[in-house]
């Protein structure tokens, strides 16, 4: 056991989250709800995405986001993130200065190509562009489908080292090995993360685990244990693919707190906090609210 | 780590999951469900309890489940499982000729208290004399609130142990930890299995543990790993006292089979035989399905 004192948490509700809302969230809610996560403590938190409006509208207002948030953030110890699809979006976020942006490369060829048209080639060959340009932005590289792809398609883990290493040599301050699909179980993750952090130094690694098959906090548990100190979640339990309305998808951020809080180590966040964040999420967003904690506490 | 190849799985639904519905479930639905769980290849189910009327009106029909039931599971694995709250109930279960009784006896004397009105003395001496009574049933001590109590009351991990200890000299078969309320969380369960099974056989050491706060695989997975082999859950989550119509309370038994499967760990439980199971319920029990994976397969 290597339980550490404190961890990090990722906030990734106001974008994971509500870019598969249908309904339009109306920019100054998905505001007032940023600011409740920050005012909670969380030290990341992931608040829009640059990518076209046409392919997701939710995102339309990223700039009017950013421009508000940034001044409310401004002094505070949170740090911004926003998620870009390819140069021009990475652009975007390094004019509005940013503090990172986040750069997602699927380990799955196939997942690679459904989700961004792309090869993975491609892919890093786009990041080395963005990584050429001069900013203050940090990169994260997110490696989606780390544990499993949804089409069948083997992902060895030699693949995740390779890019996770690639992206660290192309200047990434963050690797977040991502489970898309929620089909991770506890003894993968210690194998994976047991290998990669052999190639890989391990402060420079995250995780973002999802809850689909009630495995999430197990998950987490064993990563913690295997030495990863840096953890995305959404508050509310909102996004991550979620396959129904009232399905999980991605570990909702109270949930995770909870364990985290209950086994002695520090977050930073406060809970209360965070269920006000919940609590206006349940009232603002057209999207079930389906994390456990939510349904204990009736928030 | 310390994998096993197999576990057991004790299906609790209809007991646990069963006992709180309001509505009364027919006779012939409950017998329904519990041959396909029996088909699935459960090796433990408790099918009911011989409770008063008065209080658990659903489980009125005690008597015409269990000879339905067993004449349907002679020749199979299956072993009958039903809960008794007294000597009366254990004397009807011993004629009855199940094949284990639960006797559940609260680690908290507020605990206890409330919800079978006896100290946790008396609780033992009425278990002494269903001991004394010459059967072949064989007796399973649940020991409630072993992780924690919701009335605030410490629970000191030496009463636990004390507790097992004298079910096992009474002639207790089973002793079952239940974390009552879903607050333990995995370092609580490790160190409380550690410390338990110091003094008490691991093999005669079972746990059901809740999914209230999405802490239930974790716990499960600590288990398992610190040598528990005997696990109770309930078919589509339901029971273990939600605190909302649609939160968790019992982990579902197909979130678990699929946490043991996923990880190498068999269970001798076909998942779709437990699939066809939680169909059933979703159709003739009115209590929302909560597992995770009836969502995800749309069971």
């Amino acid at each position: 056991m290597n339980l550490p004192d404190k961890v990090d948490v990722v906030e990734v509700c106001p974008r994971d989250g509500f870019q598969i809302v249908k309904d339009f969230i109306r920019t100054e809610d998905k505001i007032e709800i940023i600011k409740k996560v920050i005012d909670a403590g969380v030290k990341y938190i992931e608040i829009t995405s640059y990518v076209h409006p046409k392919w997701v509208p939710q995102m339309a207002d990223a700039g009017d986001v950013v421009d508000e948030v940034k001044g409310y953030a401004k002094g505070k110890e949170a740090e911004l993130i926003a998620l870009v699809p390819n140069k021009f979006g990475a652009l975007k976020a390094f004019e509005a200065g940013l503090d990172w942006v986040t750069y997602v490369v699927s380990a799955s060829e196939s997942h690679n190509m459904k989700n961004i048209n792309r090869t993975i080639e491609q892919s890093f060959a786009e990041l080395e562009e963005i990584c050429r340009e001069k900013t203050d932005t940090r990169i994260r590289l997110a490696i989606a489908t780390a544990f499993g792809c949804p089409f069948g398609e083997e992902v060895p883990v030699e693949r995740v080292i390779d890019m996770a290493k690639r992206g660290l040599e192309l200047g990434a301050g963050k690797i977040v090995l991502a489970d898309t699909i929620g089909i991770a179980n506890p003894v993968q993750v210690r194998s994976i993360i047991t290998k990669v952090s052999k190639k890989i130094n391990i402060d420079m690694l995250g995780v973002h685990l999802h809850d689909t098959r009630g495995m999430g906090l197990a998950n987490t548990y064993v990563a913690v244990t295997e030495g990863i100190r840096y953890f995305e979640s959404a508050a509310g339990g909102l996004g991550g693919c979620p396959f129904a309305p009232g399905a999980a998808g991605n570990i909702a951020t109270e949930d995770m707190l909870n364990m985290f809080h209950s086994m002695g180590v520090k977050t930073g966040v406060d809970m209360d906090g965070i269920f006000e964040a919940v609590s206006l999420i349940r009232e603002k967003v057209n999207s079930p609210v389906v994390s456990h904690m939510a349904k204990v506490y009736n928030i």
